[in-house]
């Protein structure tokens, strides 16, 4: 345990469990960056393999994700190839920003949906398409969304403008106790592996790959739970910015390496 | 009934019902705009009598609102004197700008505050303040304001800007069916009393106060049972600013007579 590759993935793997699905997709989301990137049945088995995955979980997550139209494979001779399809590489791009960037901006402007008075039931349906764009619940039938209106969205009372206030039952209701917690957790776990890395680490791109994959993978996890809120949202002690920021910190010391940097030759 | 006063009376009687007390203290709103001044208990018989108020159900009606603190009365000599109390006479003057201006203005600045989401009950509670201060609940929890927010009210999410879309199920909502009714045969009454003064008519300053207040009289009636919206928050059919125009010209049509032009030297 005197590697620091092994003590890196010691404080990683502490929390236990992950999705084995979840840790592919976030593979190719990281280290996939152009459309079409292919990633070998090799090199996905020597990524999960130092994540302490086993193969048969993980040809369980492919099937699954092929089956549910995230990836596509190729036979190449002995081996498969792998890519993200279309509509994956799309949301991933999507989401690529949340996951890279170091602050979330304020915007200048904010307008707000208010939907006219309905049952809980008729609400929830009539809901439907607001988070899809974007739109925040802040409280029954009242829809929080950035800059200028989207134009599908009529027959809400809708006014545009400046936030004045952010009282605190938002703050609170804007971070659960779950959610909380669980940046809590990986804050302490990110400081742990940042302390780490106080000197450049002498790690191989596969080890450096790895790395990466996890921490996204983990940061991922809670982030896509919520919505996007600049700081102002969140209660004092909310931990979400400085995972952000530890995140960030850590991505800048562990550059991503390219894929054929640990591409076997295929025997 | 050739007479215009007459033909007047039965335009403005025709409804039935008006509530003795309601009269008198519109007959105190529009006649005695100075703070102190006092109408004499036969002025008062002599403007109700020309409404076929009965001398009793007057008497009952002074009774009452002195009792709620409304008025004062002071004894000289046979007669006795009435005015408003300093706080009648303060909601009157806030409200007395609402009865004679001849347009709502759309305000620049609107702010929406968002109440934290509760019980029905408890909003019932927590609302009262927010009625007092002018505040429009457009939704269950959600409250429309003018200008700037009032420095009191905290604790709600608070956006201020422009109204960019008033949809048809608020319009609607603002003009329930009564109200909405009410306005239409109120417009009706006011149609066929201006077309009655196409010239100008020749009355005494008596009986031009008599119709002032009938007129002011059944305006407020329905005036005080809403918040003043712009035009823009009413459906196309609602009668409100027609109303209001009407109410305007006539009253330019009958100038306020002054209390001492028909006071009756005491015997």
């Amino acid at each position: 345990m005197n590697d620091p590759f092994e003590k890196a993935i010691s404080i990683l793997t502490r929390s236990g469990d992950f999705r084995v699905w979840s840790v592919i997709v976030t593979i190719f989301g990281d280290l996939a960056q152009d459309q079409g990137d292919r990633i070998s049945g090799a090199q996905l088995s020597r990524l999960t393999e130092l994540m302490a995955i086993k193969p048969e979980a993980m040809r369980v997550a492919l099937h699954r994700l092929r089956k549910d139209g995230w990836i596509v494979s190729k036979k190449s001779g002995r081996s498969s190839n792998y890519r993200l399809t279309d509509t994956a590489f799309g949301e991933g791009l999507a989401a690529r920003n949340r996951f890279y960037t170091r602050q979330v901006q304020m915007p200048s402007d904010y307008h707000v949906l208010v939907m006219e008075p309905m049952s809980q039931a008729d609400r929830a349906v009539a809901e439907n398409g607001l988070a899809k764009d974007g739109y925040i619940d802040i409280a029954p039938g009242v829809y929080l969304g950035w800059g200028a209106k989207n134009p599908a969205q009529t027959g809400f009372f809708t006014l545009q403008g400046d936030v004045i206030e952010i009282p605190q039952w938002l703050k609170q209701s804007n971070a659960p106790e779950n959610l909380a917690s669980g940046y809590q957790t990986l804050t302490e776990m990110l400081t742990d592996l940042k302390a780490l890395f106080a000197e450049t680490p002498d790690l191989t791109p596969l080890q450096i790959a790895t790395l990466r994959v996890l921490v996204i993978h983990h940061w991922r996890r809670l982030l896509l739970r919520h919505a996007d809120l600049p700081a102002e949202f969140y209660p004092d002690d909310w931990q979400g910015q400085t995972c952000r920021i530890l995140v960030a910190d850590i991505l800048d010391t562990l550059p991503r390496p390219a894929l054929s940097s640990f591409e076997e030759t295929v025997g």
